[in-house]
């Protein structure tokens, strides 16, 4: 095994050519066999190997700084970088993240996980580099996906002009996690097909010699000037920004990557390197289906197949009455930061592709996009995971919230998502969400309860948005009476102690209200809130007012969460009732959702115990 | 007076080219005439005089829909829109706000404030309009300052590709707020030059037509592609992005301006218009010094010299200490987003150009930019409005915080900012930074404050923001002990009651202490608190214990606030003490930040009132 021997990256700087497509081949099995085992972001990783090899080998790191953009790709880097002997450990609890980690390696140079940072982190430091006078490369490492970004942008524009050397590396590979959207992928595809647009320069050699000289000239260049375009053109966008431009290299293609890279390193101006990849690279299935391996679970090796869990999630019951809903509401429209799939709404799309928008990695511009369908009469759902709705706070107060628009949030993966880690966790939107004017914020407990709200929200009228995790959904076994803004329902009835549970706890709570009957003879009310915002004052009133303990459940941080709101909005002499159970606030690494929240004392058994303690 | 008789935008139609002329002079003497009195937003105004009349004459408003981006710039619109008669209540309490309001008009088609957005609004309202099958024109206006921001390239980017035809008219007036940063500022520029480079033709055709044939042309076209790129180029940008371009047309050429508008008007897809305007066009002073006459607060006519308040303003003090302490500290460093005059770093930019970033309209490349400045080893000081660095809340939850970099977030505008209204209301901020895990957040109660806590942030090494209001600076005049982190100051002690202030509240409550002992005989204690993150849990049970009522208050909505983390970190038991003095969560409007403190009850006579309904 050549893998054995490389400890970290000067041990890459040895290997023959021979050696190192062996190298590629060994990584290649390694990435197939852990992720296939415990799941994992393999396409992408698939897709790098040549150019993380290329790169570790002709850069000096860690002195030089390579930062990998999402960093969901860096699986390659941490075999190669001490690493390779806890990789069965990848994504979970205490073992490797499957993201850059600061704690994990000195050659992972910053937490990462969201899209389009990294070309200004890059210019960061390329900046203090030089105002220190001192040396060493900077390189991003950016998919085409996150290009269309527009913090991407910002940093090219930036740093375009500013003069300092850095390299930017874009990972071309002809997709984000979804349908590459816009004008940026079309460019780069048009860059791709480089051959084609060679062939064309004689016609264009011909027209150009017979041209007369003269005034008639430059309305004859103008005609001329589309098809000279393309011809001229490869790059331009880039050169446009200021940077030089290297590419297109094939970029499993081992011995032209590190000389691109190396006439990238003698350059002394920003540059870009264009490197054309093949996501899922060298596993057919994943080739093939390069979306499906994007991020999967275990899957069957020779088959592709994933080992499903057959339950349905909370994006599937999402997606489903999105579908429901189409035929009523004929102003539905979907709106997707390139995660159709992930959201549920794969259906919708293919039966109401006019109505689905597919923005890219855009979170910003789809949701005031949003807000003007909204303006103009349609109906948008704007579904994003929670954690990069982030990106959007200021579009959802501004240009949603302030004007009064009705659009949807559906914020997906909202609480803690597991094996993503800290960079990934759902449990701030409350803190961001609840406290901006005019925002509806929902949080269903069931199947039937999601169903309910998005109707409710699609004829509400104001902004709304409705939060609810990653993974199985809770089946709904009983009645659900209408939702009705900002009133929450007494889902059981008890006497001693009450729960005001939010979203996904409400099923936690029931739990741990039928353990405390049956074993400990202690009646506890469970209050499904629903609302964060608006709360329910009279039900927390009355609820205070019956009860000796009162505890606020919810899957997300204490420190502006809906259990601090509770307590907040409570009158005065029934505030020392109010206990908050809550995740403390801070940056929570991965794990499973259900370890974590049983970590937490967010399942049943916490909240029975925190019961027991209060009444003891 | 030609303006007397526009009643609304179809009374343009009928005006002959010399009338349109003396319309514009009279717009001008309005423009003039309001701000010199009330001051305002002059330079964009003056610009865009010729622009507003020439849109709103060609188009059917409000049924076409115009949507400016900002909307500082539509004064001019507000005139032809049925709003003159008002004019002279501009920015005030009650008046006409200085930027789109829907309440006001139905020409305003949303509540804006924020730049870059409206490429996405106008995008969504076409898309809605072709689903809906209706007809009817969307044109966004847009500065070449907000064309930084990343959110408009987002928006290029997706409508490039959307095939619904929209307008954008790009406002190039080689400007935005501050100077204008980065490569797009420097290609429009180049395409100002197109004439430069229509005489660089001849030679390319001379080298052209003596190439041979073969396989050496393509390494000739190569070194040619520079030269000829610079010539086929304009627009090309825009192009790229799926955009028809017209332009440049100047601005203030009303007949070529109504001309081109006509001809995008016929056009079936997405299309650019560029026109080149002057900021502060026909002032002489505005014209001079544009940045100065932005936004401005009433100036003689005749000098152009400001009517300045000789105070000092909290910004002066943060730019003051900036350059104290840029001697002491090699590695301080400035990032600003188009805002270096408005934040009072002017004179550190002068001293220190290389240690200044101003990055153009574009927070979220700031911060994170700032997060690779402090990776690199530097210390970097971000300044920016509170109301604007909404567009960053990501980056600094993820870019800097969860990597625990020292970038220090001068949090500028904080609080109310008075004739501005809803859209730039810094009234969030704690909401959305106090719950950032690792975030340490401050205010301070007056200058000397300001600047222990910038020296203290220095050489903390752990993120930080401080935020401090607009307007005069509250001088200190007793001792201010050290700052020490999450430790609050009791600055007057007292027995009956308490005062727990956060930054500009301190001083309003020291003015009701001294009251309420002079004229009513209470004495109160008043703690300056210093810290919303982490909050002195410790003073705040002290406190508690000492006195019957506690009384918070602080420059921000309640929701998620300081007088809401103070209720809920005190002990059960002290709760019901605790009473919060904040602003109603909600948008707040127009009016002097003096006057709308007051309303709040914020003042002195506020919190004096308070006291005295709690201790009755």
């Amino acid at each position: 095994m050549i893998l054995d021997k490389i400890h970290d990256p000067s041990d890459l700087k040895r290997l023959s050519p021979k050696k190192e497509q062996q190298l590629a081949a060994e990584i290649r099995d390694q990435l197939l066999k852990t992720t296939s085992e415990h799941g994992g972001h393999l396409s992408p990783n698939l897709g790098v190997v040549e150019l993380t090899i290329a790169l570790y080998s002709v850069f000096d790191t860690p002195k030089d700084a390579i930062i990998w953009d999402v960093g969901h790709q860096t699986y390659v880097q941490k075999l190669l970088t001490g690493r390779k002997d806890r990789f069965d450990t990848l994504r979970q609890a205490d073992g490797l993240s499957g993201f850059p980690r600061t704690y994990e390696s000195p050659y992972d140079l910053f937490n990462a996980g969201h899209a389009s940072n990294s070309i200004s982190l890059a210019y960061g430091m390329a900046k203090a580099r030089d105002l220190k006078k001192e040396d060493g490369e900077v390189v991003a490492v950016i998919g085409d996906g996150a290009l269309t970004g527009g913090m991407a942008y910002e940093a090219l524009n930036n740093a375009g002009k500013g003069e300092s050397k850095m390299i930017v590396v874009v990972n071309d590979n002809e997709m984000a996690i979804g349908q590459n959207a816009g004008r940026v992928a079309h460019n780069l595809n048009r860059m791709r097909t480089k051959r084609f647009y060679l062939r064309t320069k004689l016609d264009a050699k011909k027209i150009l010699l017979r041209m007369p000289g003269g005034v008639g000239m430059f309305r004859r260049l103008r005609r001329l000037k589309r098809r000279i375009k393309y011809f001229l053109l490869n790059g331009v966008l880039f050169e446009e920004m200021g940077f030089a431009y290297l590419g297109p290299v094939d970029g499993h293609n081992l011995k032209d990557l590190k000389q691109i890279l190396k006439q990238a390193k003698r350059l002394d101006e920003p540059v870009i390197v264009h490197v054309r990849t093949t996501k899922g690279k060298g596993y057919a299935p994943a080739e093939q289906d390069p979306a499906r391996f994007h991020g999967i679970g275990p899957f069957d090796l020779v088959t592709g197949s994933e080992k499903k869990r057959s339950c349905t999630t909370w994006s599937d019951v999402f997606g489903k009455t999105m579908m429901e809903l189409a035929e009523q509401e004929p102003g539905l429209c979907a709106i997707s930061a390139a995660m159709i799939d992930g959201t549920g709404l794969a259906d919708f799309a293919h039966y109401y592709p006019e109505r689905t928008f597919d923005v890219g990695i855009a979170e910003e511009h789809a949701v005031t996009f949003a807000a003007g369908l909204a303006k103009g009469g349609m109906k948008p759902v704007c579904s994003i995971y929670s954690t990069f709705l982030q990106r959007a706070y200021d579009q959802i107060l501004h240009d949603v919230c302030m004007n009064d628009l009705p659009v949807i949030l559906a914020v997906d993966r909202a609480g803690i998502v597991g094996e993503d880690g800290e960079s990934h966790q759902g449990i701030y939107d409350l803190a961001y969400l609840s406290h901006i004017p005019g925002l509806t914020v929902m949080a269903p407990a069931n199947d039937v309860e999601l169903r309910r709200m998005l109707r409710f929200a699609l004829s509400y009228g104001h902004p709304c948005a409705i939060r609810y995790p990653r993974g199985p959904v809770e089946v709904c076994t009983g009645e659900v009476p209408e939702i009705e803004v900002g009133k929450g329902v007494v889902v059981r009835q008890g006497t001693d102690a009450a729960v005001l549970a939010l979203g996904a706890t409400v099923s936690a709570a029931m739990e741990a209200a039928q353990v405390l009957e049956a074993q400990d003879h202690i009646s506890l009310t469970v209050v499904d809130m629903r609302f964060a915002a608006p709360l329910d004052e009279a039900l927390i009133v009355e609820v205070c007012r019956k009860h000796k303990f009162v505890l606020t459940t919810e899957d997300h941080v204490d420190e502006g969460g809906f259990g601090e709101k509770v307590l907040c909005a409570a009158p005065e002499d029934v505030r020392d009732k109010i206990h908050v159970q809550a995740i403390p606030n801070g940056f929570v690494r991965q794990g499973t959702r259900c370890a974590l929240l049983h970590a937490y004392g967010l399942d049943a058994e916490g909240i029975r115990k925190r019961v027991l303690e209060a009444l003891r």
